[in-house]
C-alpha cells in the first residue's frame, strides 16, 4: 500500500489486526483518527495502552479490574455467599446492567471446549473451587453461555461442586422475551417445552 | 458503567466515539486489546498517535502524506500532466489498487454540498485551480463520486476549469461490472444508456 503514506499504512494495518475489522473498516477508522483533533487522539491511544498495563484480574471472583479486589467483591452490601459463575467480564457486566442480581460472580475466562483443546485447567476452575472451600457459599448459579461448550461446563462445574453439599443451579433457557416462536430454532423451543413452569 | 473498572469504562468510551463502533463493537474490541500481548498494544496505541501526529497534506495534490510532497507527486514516472480529481484519500488508493493509472491526483477533501453548508470555499479548489495557473496540465478527470454532492462539485469544477482551455473529463457512470440489471436503480440505467459506446 505504497500510495498511503508509511504511517497512514501502519495505522491501518495495525487497526486491521482487531477482531471485526476488516481492511476497508480499517481505512475508515484510520482516516477518522487522522481527522480527529489531537487532543481527542491523545486520549484514544492513551486509554488502550493503559488499560493494557493497568487491567489485571481481581484476587477473588477472577474479573478483569484495577484494583486488587473489584468493586463487586469488596463491596458489603453484595451478598457473598451467591457466586454466579459466568464465562467472561462481558457476560458479567451483561448481569450488572440488570440491575437486579445481588449476588457476587466468578469469571472463568473461557468454557470448556474438547474441540479447542481447552481443558477445565485452562479456565479458573481452580480458583472457584478454592473460593468454595475458603468462604461459606449458599448457592452457586451457573450462567455460562447456552452453547455447546457453555453447557460442557456446567455440567462438569454441576458434578464437581455438587458432592460438596453446596446448591448448584443453572439459569433458564428457552425462548427469548420478545422472540417469535417461528424464528426459534427447535432445540430452543424443546428447551424452553421440557422448562415450562406452572402459571 | 461501574461493574467494569475506571480504565476499562474509559477504553470503551473512547472506542465508542469511533465511526461504526457502538457500544458492544467498542467492549469486544476493549476485551480483545486487554487480551493482546503488551507489545502488540504498544504498536496500537502508538501507531494512531504517530499517524495523527505526522501526517500532513501534500503541498502539491492535497493527499494525505508524511512528507512534504507525496510519493506519487514526487514519482517523475507519472504524467504530471494529467490530473484525477477526487474527493478524498481513500479515493486515490482505489484507483492507485487498479495500477492502470499513470497520471497525478489532486485530492479535494470533500464535495461541496449546500445542504450541508460545504461551499467551494470549503474543499481544496483554490488549490487545484493554483496548480493549474502554474503547471502545464493536458487533462483534469474528475472522479468524484456519483452522488449528488459529486455531481455537483463535478459541475462546478468543469464550469470553473473550462474557460482556461484544459481539456475536463468525468469518469463514467454506468452499471458495475458483474451488476445485475434487475437490481439497479432507473436513475444508473438511464446513465447507463445515454453513455452507451459504439461496439
Amino acid at each position: 500500500m505504497d500510495y498511503y503514506s508509511s504511517q497512514i499504512s501502519k495505522l491501518i494495518e495495525e487497526l486491521s489486526k482487531l477482531p471485526g475489522i476488516g481492511s476497508k473498516s480499517a481505512q475508515r477508522l484510520a482516516f477518522h483518527i487522522i481527522n480527529m483533533p489531537e487532543e481527542q487522539v491523545r486520549h484514544l491511544s492513551g486509554a488502550i495502552l493503559e488499560a493494557k498495563q493497568n487491567v489485571r484480574y481481581c484476587k477473588e471472583c477472577c474479573t478483569l479490574t484495577d484494583k486488587e479486589l473489584c468493586p463487586i467483591c469488596s463491596s458489603d452490601r453484595r451478598d457473598h455467599e451467591t457466586i454466579m459463575v459466568v464465562e467472561n467480564t462481558r457476560d458479567l457486566a451483561a448481569y450488572e446492567k440488570t440491575g437486579k442480581y445481588n449476588g457476587v460472580y466468578h469469571v472463568l475466562h473461557g468454557a470448556i471446549s474438547p474441540m479447542l483443546g481447552i481443558g477445565p485447567g485452562d479456565i479458573r476452575l481452580k480458583e472457584l473451587m478454592t473460593r468454595l472451600q475458603k468462604e461459606e457459599v449458599r448457592e452457586v448459579i451457573i450462567a455460562t453461555n447456552s452453547s455447546l461448550e457453555g453447557e460442557t461446563t456446567a455440567m462438569y462445574l454441576s458434578k464437581l461442586i455438587k458432592p460438596t453439599g453446596i446448591r448448584v443451579t443453572r439459569i433458564a433457557s428457552g425462548v427469548p422475551v420478545g422472540g417469535d416462536l417461528e424464528y426459534i430454532d427447535e432445540v430452543t423451543l424443546l428447551r424452553a417445552l421440557d422448562g415450562r413452569t406452572e402459571l
